[in-house]
C-alpha cells in the first residue's frame, strides 16, 4: 500500500469522526449558536487535505496501535493549524484561501482575531479529550502549547526575516523549523508520546518530523516558481515579497546591484509585480544557483527524515516517512 | 483591615513572585531573546492594578489557606487578561493604554496578534504549574480554557451589540457577563476549586464573582461620564461609540428621533464628537432615567454579590467581597 493509499484509507475511515470532534468541542465550550461557531464552520468548510489531522493516526497505525486513540489529538492538531491560518491571513492581508474569501475578508479583522483566539483554546480542550491517563493528557497539552508557541515565534521570525536587508539561510531554516516543522513534530512525535512509546521512538520521530516539515516548506517555495501544476499564478511568492528559500539564497549570494533589484521587486506592491519581474527573478535564481541549492536541500532533508526514522527499526514507520516525503516532492518531481 | 489594605499587603508580599512567574514562563517556552519576549515585557511594564493576579490570592487568604498555592494561577489570570487587552486594542484601534502606546501601535498589528496568541498559551502553561495534583491541575486548565472562551465570545457579542440598531439591556448584560465577569469567576471560583473547596463554596464564589464582574463594568461605564476623578476625557465612551449601560438603556427607551440622534453621535468618527454632543447625550441619559437605571443596577449587583458569598458562612470571604464592591464603587461614590 502506498502512502497516498494509506492516507486516503485512514481519511475515509476516520476523518468523519475528526470532523465531528471539531464541531463537538464548540458545543462543549458552550459556543453553539455564537458567531464563533459560525466562523469556525466557515473556516473548516474551506476544506484542505487535513494532513495535520491524519498524521497522528498514520503514526499510530504504523506503530500497530489503534488509530482511534489519536483521534482527539488529530482534531487538536487540525484545530491549531487552522487557528494559525486564520491569524496568518489577517497578518498577511491574504484575501483568498482555497478559492474562498478568508475569514477576515468575510467577517472583518476584529472577528477573525476572535476566531483564531477561540480556536487556539479549543485545540487544548480537544487535547484534554485524549483517551489516556491524566498524566499523559497533561503531557500532550503541554506539548501542544510548547510546539505551538514555537510556531507563533516562527511567524515572528518570518516578519523579522522580511524586514532584514541581509537575510541568511541560517535564519531562513530557523524560521521554517519553527513556523512549519514544529506542527509536524507535534502531530508525529506527540502521537508516539500519547501512545506511551519510549524516548527513542519519540526522539526519532521528532527528528523525522522536523526534516519533513522543512522539506514540506522548501518544496512549497520551489513549487511556486517551478511547479508544473497546482498553482494558478506562477511566482505569486515574488509578487507577495515572501522571503522564500530562493529569495533568501539569492539575497545572500547576489552582487549588490542584483540584490538591490531583487529587494525592490519583492518589496513593491503585489499588483505592481510584472511577469517580466518574475522571469528576471527566476533567471537570477538560476544564475546564482538558488534553485540547485533548494533541490540539494530537498534531497538532504528527505534522506535525513528517512534515516532518522529508519534507525528505529520499525519498517512500517520508515515506509510511511519515505512515502510521505515522496508525496511531498511529487508536484516538483521533474526537478528533484 | 480594609479591602484596600488587604489588597496592598498581599500585593507587597506576593506581586514580585507573580512577576517572576510571568517572566519565567517565557523562558520555559524557549522564547527568551525572541521578539515575543520583548513585547511581553513591554505589555507588563505598562503596569495596572494586577487585580486579576491578586484575586486568587485574596480568596485563598480569606479561606485561611496559603496564598502561595495560588501564585501560578494568579499569574495565569494576569497573563490571559493581558492577552485579551493586547488583542482588544488591535480590534478597537486604541492607540494608548495607561499613558503608553499600545502594543500594536508600537510593534505593528501583525506582531501584536502574535503576542496575544502567545500570551493565551503562556497562561495555560502557568496554570499547569499550580502546586496541586494532576487532576486538579487539569481541572484548573480546563476552567481557564472555558472561562476565557466565554470572554472571547463576549468580545464577539460586543461587536454584535455595536452593530445592532436596537440593542437591549438583556443583550448588554449577557455581553458583560461573558466579556468582563467570567475572568472574575475564573480568578475567584477557580482559586476555591484549586484549593480543594467543596461545590457549595465554588458555586457561591461563582455567583459572587459574576455579580462583582458586572458591577465592575457598569461602574466603568458610569465613571466615563459622571466620574469625579481618574479620566482625562469626559465622555470618551460616547466618542468611541461604545455601547455602554447608559447608551444601551437610552437606545432601548428613547423616542425614535432621540434614538436616531444618539446612534449618529455614537457612530461618527471619534474626533468629530464635540463637547456639545457629550453634554446632550448626558442630558438624554438623565431624562430617560438611564443613569438612575445604572445606579439601581449597581446597588442590586453589589447586594447580590455580597448575599451570594455571605450565605457560605465564611466571614472573612464575605468581608472581602463587600470591601471589594465598595472599592469598585469608590470613584462614583457621589452617585450611589
Amino acid at each position: 500500500m502506498t502512502f497516498a493509499e494509506h492516507f486516503e484509507r485512514l481519511g475515509e475511515r476516520y476523518l468523519p469522526e475528526v470532523l465531528v470532534l471539531l464541531e463537538d468541542v464548540v458545543g462543549e465550550a458552550g459556543l453553539t449558536g455564537s458567531g464563533l461557531a459560525e466562523m469556525c464552520r466557515y473556516q473548516f468548510d474551506t476544506g484542505g487535505k487535513r494532513l495535520r489531522a491524519l498524521l497522528p493516526l498514520l503514526v499510530a497505525d504504523c506503530l500497530d496501535e489503534d488509530p482511534a486513540k489519536t483521534l482527539a489529538m488529530g482534531a487538536a492538531c487540525e484545530m491549531v493549524h487552522n487557528a494559525t491560518l486564520v491569524h496568518d491571513d489577517v497578518q498577511d492581508g491574504d484575501e483568498a484561501r482555497r478559492g474562498r474569501e478568508t475569514v477576515w475578508r468575510r467577517f472583518g479583522v476584529p472577528r477573525a482575531i476572535d476566531l483564531g483566539d477561540a480556536m487556539f483554546y479549543l485545540a487544548v480542550l480537544l487535547a484534554q479529550r485524549a483517551p489516556v491517563s491524566a498524566g499523559l493528557r497533561e503531557a500532550l497539552a503541554r506539548r501542544l502549547l510548547l510546539e505551538t508557541l514555537k510556531v507563533i515565534d516562527g511567524q515572528e521570525q518570518e516578519f523579522a526575516l522580511h524586514a532584514d536587508p541581509r537575510p541568511t539561510m541560517d535564519r531562513y531554516f530557523a524560521m521554517v523549523e519553527a513556523k512549519t516543522a514544529r506542527l509536524f513534530v507535534l502531530a508525529m512525535a506527540g502521537a508516539a508520546e500519547l501512545l506511551g512509546q519510549g524516548g527513542r521512538v519519540i526522539a526519532g520521530l521528532t527528528e523525522g518530523a522536523r526534516q519533513l516539515g522543512i522539506l514540506f516548506q522548501v518544496q512549497d517555495d520551489v513549487l511556486d516558481l517551478y511547479g508544473d501544476k497546482g498553482r494558478s499564478e506562477r511566482g505569486s511568492d515574488i509578487a507577495e515579497g515572501k522571503r522564500s528559500v530562493l529569495a533568501v539564497h539569492a539575497l545572500e549570494n547576489a552582487a549588490p546591484d542584483d540584490a538591490r533589484w531583487l529587494r525592490e521587486v519583492l518589496d513593491k506592491d503585489r499588483k505592481a509585480t510584472s511577469t517580466a519581474d518574475v522571469d528576471r527573478a527566476a533567471e537570477l535564481f538560476d544564475r546564482l544557483g538558488s534553485l540547485s541549492f533548494a533541490v540539494r536541500e530537498l534531497r538532504a532533508r528527505q534522506h535525513a527524515a528517512v534515516d532518522a526514522v529508519a534507525a528505529l527499526g520499525r519498517p512500517r514507520l520508515s515506509a510511511m516517512v519515505e512515502g510521505m516525503s515522496e508525496t511531498v516532492l511529487e508536484p516538483i518531481r521533474g526537478l528533484v
